[in-house]
């Protein structure tokens, strides 16, 4: 039975469910803060439309949310186990990232999501078919894109002054979220694993995983350049 | 054809159709703050699971706002528009009570959202069916009263002084409810026609209004003694 098999069926290999449960732990307290981040974004909405469709997008993460934490019954871990040690990471991303503006909120909808995104996707590139599928179908777009882009464009062509604020504001959201990735890495032995592999696994090494960053740091880049915000 | 039918399919009375799409209006706009209000409680959870669970009931709501959007579509109407007239009373609603405990979230949850929907309720029995069947449908429990009734129980078994903190709670709930819905009887009037009656149509005389006013009470006094709190 391969290692990828054991994940999938739940069964022996500790370290690899170990890191499958810490990654479903990690994305669905992810997702349910999305949705209550969303929720609290769609009141700065400028509109009644734009309140329905922000607070459609906080739907679509409870979904998202709903799914991982099945499959983590279905794993026989307990989800709130399960999410409780990326509470404080989390959080404390969001405390340190609170948009004060309505462009503010929909620029980290689109671009804190994305980098969050692109990082779990690479780690999940390291698990079983199975649980891989999952976590594509989670950090599916929930319509963020398009509606994000349309309106910081708009607003950029309104007020020129708007594409600078916005900027920085988008390295700030980068470098939060770099230092709450690094203190995830420090406590959980199991996700860092995947990674950087362990005696009996080897893990990626040194040039991959800067070919990792060099991805994210790419997509990261287009991103920005998407709402017409230098990265 | 019926002047029941006429409303139903949109057509000839204008006022019947005026009261339909006003009070298709306020319920979507009252599913919509309801979902964010929700959403915001959900934040002072004790527990990831009680999080979850009051995301769920927002996620209900939203639902409810969505089909009441398609049907004022349906009808014809920019759902906005039929929104923006209820926007400051419900929001003036919401802003006199604003939580400040989880307890008090729970008890705004069941029992004022249970008042809301038992006069919209006899409002709606006054308009055509296909109308009725809408209004009962977004207004079935989204989960709450059994949810809400063990937790505030609990909290009452633990420490007495809650009841009597609740019970005031619960009272003015239903005094700020009482004059939001003052405000808006007085504004617009093919709502307010519904109730009274026009030249044209009979509406209920006092004596009815009277018994619809017991019934509302009645069901809210229930529903204090429910949660184990004096009306």
């Amino acid at each position: 039975m391969s290692e990828q098999a054991e994940a999938a069926s739940g069964s022996v290999n500790p370290a690899m469910r170990a890191a499958v449960i810490d990654l479903f732990g990690v994305l669905a307290y992810g997702e349910l803060t999305a949705f209550a981040r969303l929720a609290a974004d769609a009141e700065l909405a400028p509109s009644l439309s734009a309140k329905a469709a922000l607070a459609r997008m906080a739907v679509a993460e409870f979904g998202h949310f709903e799914l991982l934490r099945d499959r983590l019954s279905e794993l026989g871990a307990d989800p709130d186990a399960a999410m409780e040690p990326f509470v404080a990471a989390i959080d404390g991303f969001h405390e340190r990232t609170a948009p004060s503006t309505w462009l503010e909120g929909l620029v980290k909808a689109y671009v804190g999501d994305g980098i969050a995104s692109d990082f779990y996707r690479e780690i999940a590139a390291m698990l079983d078919p199975a649980s891989q599928e999952l976590v594509t179908r989670v950090l599916a777009d929930s319509g963020h894109a398009e509606f994000v882009v349309t309106a910081v464009r708009a607003a950029i062509v309104e007020d020129q002054r708007v594409a600078g604020r916005l900027a920085l504001w988008g390295r700030r959201l980068v470098g939060e979220a770099l230092s709450q990735a690094q203190r995830v890495a420090a406590d959980r032995d199991a996700l860092a694993a995947l990674l950087v592999g362990t005696p009996d696994r080897p893990g990626a090494d040194l040039a991959e995983i800067a070919r990792m960053l060099g991805r994210i740091t790419d997509s990261h880049t287009r991103r920005m350049a998407q709402l017409g915000l230098s990265a």
